[in-house]
């Protein structure tokens, strides 16, 4: 049973039912979110023994992102509890094409994003640990977390984990510049970078894979966009993209990075990797929430048979 | 800021949840509904000053349909109240294809349907107003609401405004011949009409846009079909519209009603009047309910990129 | 007025809403469910007199399955009722592409399976009937109900019914060879018999309607595969299946066998019994839960008009 | 198994869920009424056989209530179905106290009060019939309503049925005069009489219930008021009320007379019918909706026993 | 028509249904808050011209809120807008007792906490307006706020508005001293400060309403406590509370004050203002929501009357 | 921390919403049940370290009463999981007075019930463990569980456990002679025996206290009734009981056991324990659901405070 810690914000996703825009709601869906709590979350599942460092407020909402990563097998003994502070919400409108779905976001000043990273024991929260994954949503979050992000690849790359970043670039966030400057700075620490064609073009006007490979000097970089994903290391892999509506747009991108990462490092090859998890990210855009809930046999099943209907 | 006012009655949708047939419903989700009521809607969240003539009971469920108009910044002051009257109902099945969306009106007797035209000062309601918009639901309603329509439209020329019509020919309230012969005793008075391809047909035995405005020798006529939207004034323009699935295909032609007129008044030209509601239109079926709660920078970005996905 | 009597099990069918999963569930739809009680209520709701031979257990539970039925126009005088036994159970995750709907059965011991098939007076419960109709699940669920079936068929025989069989092979409930077995042993007593291309593959190895027909010596056989429905007897006929997104896929088959029978007793030819149970089939595809609530006219407006839209 | 006939309009009940006010309402949750079609539903789960004489329009709102009355053992067979008239309805806001509980009554036009009473054939519908029960809603709703109500009741004493009336004074409908009029136009049919004490006074003045017994020459009288049920025939029998908090408070009097008019017919004597009766009210009043939704047991469980907390 | 201007910060109160915790929550109730809205929109419903001056973000929770006030009849016309800011958050478990209703607020950097005093031109906003209301939530939020309520009661004043306070001190804002210096510093302006007795008592250690009205010099004091309201100026009045079950106890505060004021300023007296503020407190109470959303025939009616059961 | 390990199954209660019939329902709530996991959640939200032995189905069901476990912090490893089993129902109408709460079990042939005693190596699960609780539903279940519990208990002892047993009396799985036969059986393993008194009489034919535990040689006895709760061991305790309404009847012992032990094992004497156990009992019913989602902070300000109305 391979060892990952992620290292992320939780937030609370409230959304409208059924499609209801915002101002229509008279009540509003709860779904538990965060890039990296997703991954973990996923990993755990495929069979991990996943750990997610996190910071929550010392309230009923942060109560409640525990139980959700307690109950999906997430070890939460390295979260640590804040007072007075404010646990990240974003509002989200899920729509079908071609009104895109849209994410109101409210997540400042959250336990998360004020945390003192000399509180982060890197070394003993990474002992034994197999891989460390974290997206570039954390450092772009404040100063200290960027700080906390670039202690815990490089201690994690001290400590022989696998290190892998998604770069998951948000325009509330950041600016393409300070983006790109914070995936140069941490690439040294980093085994395997994933990024979308959308932002590679805007954070660094590249196109191509093994571009970005050479511009970053990373082992590995996933490329992926609407038709393909594309990985890079020793030899290149590409695979067609399937398209399906989707019940739930977000968290497709985490879902494919926990398929990904358990075949990486479970040494199936590159291909086998794209393929695990583009299915991953498949299923979960048939799942409502933010989350993963996937199990193996599901993806297995979807692998070699593409079942269709109904399984009774 | 330009102003309009509509003239119609509203009602109560009433409709299951989850494509639920009527029969299976344990509860119905409730739409405040009334197309020129929408029309007044969409215009308003463009930017209009819009204001609403109707007749609404003074119970309960007429103030709901205010305190609707109110919240989306439709002026309600035009608005008269009655005693022992009702609001007009109509229950609706939303279906997926092959299976029709189904209506079951119950409106007779409304609030509305039994105004008394006299009580409408027409020069007064309409001063200083740029624009005045109808449609062939209304006079078909009663006899009382035929006589106030075709008062309204003279006034609102007489006053200068630009008035135009949408035929929404509706089976259940009256005949062919009937709809006809209104749309023709109106048609002076009318500086626009809309009307889709199956009403032409149905009230004229037409079916190209020129002959439509031959025929009634209108100004400016626009005729849509399921793959295009045609506008034929001095010149003529064709857009041909996409499809979507529709999350509520309700409402979709008050929709573009709302965002043609506001570019046609805005002197923008007939090919991006018809864009711009068709881009409407398009929104609109994403929205559950009967309302365009669309707002201008939804309908730009639609028009200038087609975003897809998450916007975030 | 002709009279049908089926014979099965009732189900509650429990869903979580909104296409979330069991474990995302603070609720579950309700949804009363079985092969036969659903070929009642299409048959019934085509105008048939048709009652269902069952057994419930004597609760909350049993008494809402008899209600739905009731509701439908289903008789249940001939319903028996048990002290200490339950109601069978399951529950369904109806998932959109590539995620399969998956079933997770809860049924053993239930009132239904655990009946005395001595209790049960056929020659009674079939006076005057017409037609009666069985799904390979009946026999499937128990000895006793094995037993039942046989009996029930004989003596439908016997008193000149029409007799159909659907053969609804359920892996969790026997193994190919035994349902293979089973059919076998039927056939002699069957007028008709429906079969999935899917079912008589698993079965029989056999890919072929006539094939099927000839291994059976039935008078009648229907071969349905995703892309075509088949009816071989003394002529072949085929149709094409047009494919819609599922609201709900479960109940499909039912709903099918619904119309075909009350075509074909009807005496409207093979042909136009394909195609009114291919139309109930693709009504039943937009309606949530397992049984055809569907009307006489829908399917009528259907077959000659094929509309779209919204009809008001 | 006694038989009884009753007569009288269904509506379909609209109320805001969760306490909610109308103007809040997102959605409504749907309950199938009227006091009469209570009344049967009382009986017929009692074990009468109970057959309900109404009129329903066409429509899926229509067949809704045939639904709900078929599912709760009540023939329909007697009621008829009109094309264009509508069902009644009304909406409802549940409140707790201080708050008063409120209906918005939109029952004017239904198929219900425009039936023709030429096409009620009373003798034929009440051939074999032990008991015939109407209260003073139905012949308030037209002239030819109070037309079939009389026949009905001629017919019914003519027939040898036990008749009897509930007086439901509704101020929408009717003033007191004239329900007091058509009270003592039908008493001379009548074997039973129940009325509130806050009806007897607003109709006759009247406080007493030997008053008003002498006043209606009727012999037998039901007087209700917040504290106490009196009857009053031969002997005077009085039973105090206990009061519970209402869950619904909506159907509590029709729940009363289904259990009254069972013991009465039942021969077991005033008292004890007053004491079924009250249970029966009490019971409704914990049951969401209109209906009477009670088995004996529960009866016989609540009068002999008491039990409070939990039953396991 | 009198008019009010009421001043302070709009929050979406997020609440789980049916009595859940916020851990068990798969949903959360939307209701708009904030308690001058309340008092605005309680007085607008009672017949005032009312309109509300407040600071919103410019994205679809400010627009929801802006939306609600406008339903009900508050002119929004003074609202700023701002962008990159938020909307402050409350989660609530209602409860039943022993447990209390617990908040947890989420409302720092708010869009009102973060206003501008300067661009609040106080002279013009309150132009031709009657009376002014704040309470003590205002000044508490922020430095910027304090100073804002300061300079708004000053103008108020010097134009000739009534004035009025309601202490509503909350511990998760300011401490108990710094909140009574807070009234202290503004009693010179107020015609009238409303004030709970336990708030009384923690600011001031005060428990008799003329102390406090001494203590504060003020002209008039109202002070509440579970058992009774009592006002204080140059008579006394004390009125008993009756206590009713809450649906909803949050907003009763801010029903009296619009009660009480509305009454205060129509000049009948005292004694009647305390009765109608508490009748709509009481009503308030029976009202999901924090929003009193209360007509004056409705005040009227329990005031004389005190009705119970059902109005139909 | 003090540890504790629980024996018993977990069901899955489905209740329809907003105090409906089963009937009515047309969705239910759910929410995962045991009576011994209650009292390990319980306890882990005191503080201790609780892990829970049980049996599961290993399918959708079973891990949804996992991860319920896991969310609220209780150890799940001690879980075996069967194929080709079940996990128990029951189905609640959650009822006001007079109509009681009602329970239909459907929980034979559960993955518990059929459990391998032989599996169960008793010494290793309660290495290092200070505490052992079981109730009396657990040997009723079946032959092996009873054998099951029996070995846990004895091992218990040897282990140095505290041993604790709750009666539970369930007519629908036991007689009360074999139930009184089962705890005579058991006593000489039991440190405490918790028992309502109708349990009490039911299965001993004793009404006092001190005669069960002479009766049943046990240290230490807890009766309990409406009015009040009892606790002899060396001395005699009795506190009087507050009755409020339940939002949830189910699963107050439970709450009442979990915080009784906490304080008892804590050292903080009898009466201690009883006011502790009743708080969290009268907490419980506040909450729906089985499980006594509650916090020390809410127990100790509830003991101390007994605050009322709106915590903010």
């Amino acid at each position: 049973m391979p060892r990952v810690v992620t290292f992320g914000e939780a937030m609370l996703r409230l959304s409208p039912p059924g499609r209801r825009r915002i101002e229509q709601a008279a009540s509003l869906d709860v779904w538990p979110a965060g890039s990296e709590l997703n991954v973990a979350i996923g990993l755990a599942r495929l069979g991990w023994s996943a750990s997610w460092v996190s910071r929550l407020p010392r309230n009923p909402l942060g109560r409640l992102i525990e139980a959700h990563a307690r109950a999906n097998r997430v070890e939460t003994a390295s979260v640590t509890w804040a007072d007075d502070t404010r646990l990240g919400l974003y509002f989200v409108e899920v729509a079908e094409p071609p009104r895109p779905t849209t994410a109101l976001y409210d997540r400042a000043g959250s336990a998360f994003a004020t945390l003192d990273p000399t509180e982060l024991d890197w070394p003993e929260l990474l002992e034994g640990v197999d891989a460390f994954h974290v997206s570039g949503i954390t450092p772009a979050l404040s100063k200290a977390c960027a700080t906390a992000t670039e202690e815990a690849l490089a201690a994690a790359r001290a400590a022989g984990c696998h290190t892998s970043y998604d770069v998951n670039f948000r325009t509330r966030l950041t600016t393409p510049e300070d983006a790109a400057r914070q995936v140069e700075r941490l690439a040294p620490h980093l085994d395997a970078v994933l990024c979308s064609n959308r932002d590679a073009h805007a954070l660094f006007g590249l196109d191509e894979p093994d571009e970005l490979r050479d511009r970053l000097a990373s082992p590995l970089v996933v490329l992926s966009s609407r038709e393909q994903r594309v990985a890079v290391g020793d030899t290149t892999e590409v695979i067609r993209r399937r398209t399906y509506e989707a019940v739930d747009p977000i968290g497709a991108g985490d879902a494919f990075c926990a398929g990904f990462l358990d075949s990486l490092l479970n040494g199936v090859g590159l291909r086998i990797a794209l393929e695990r998890g583009e299915t991953m990210s498949a299923l979960k855009l048939t799942i409502p929430g933010d989350a993963p809930l996937i199990s193996p046999g599901e993806v297995e099943t979807l692998l070699t048979d593409r079942p269709v209907g109904v399984d009774r």
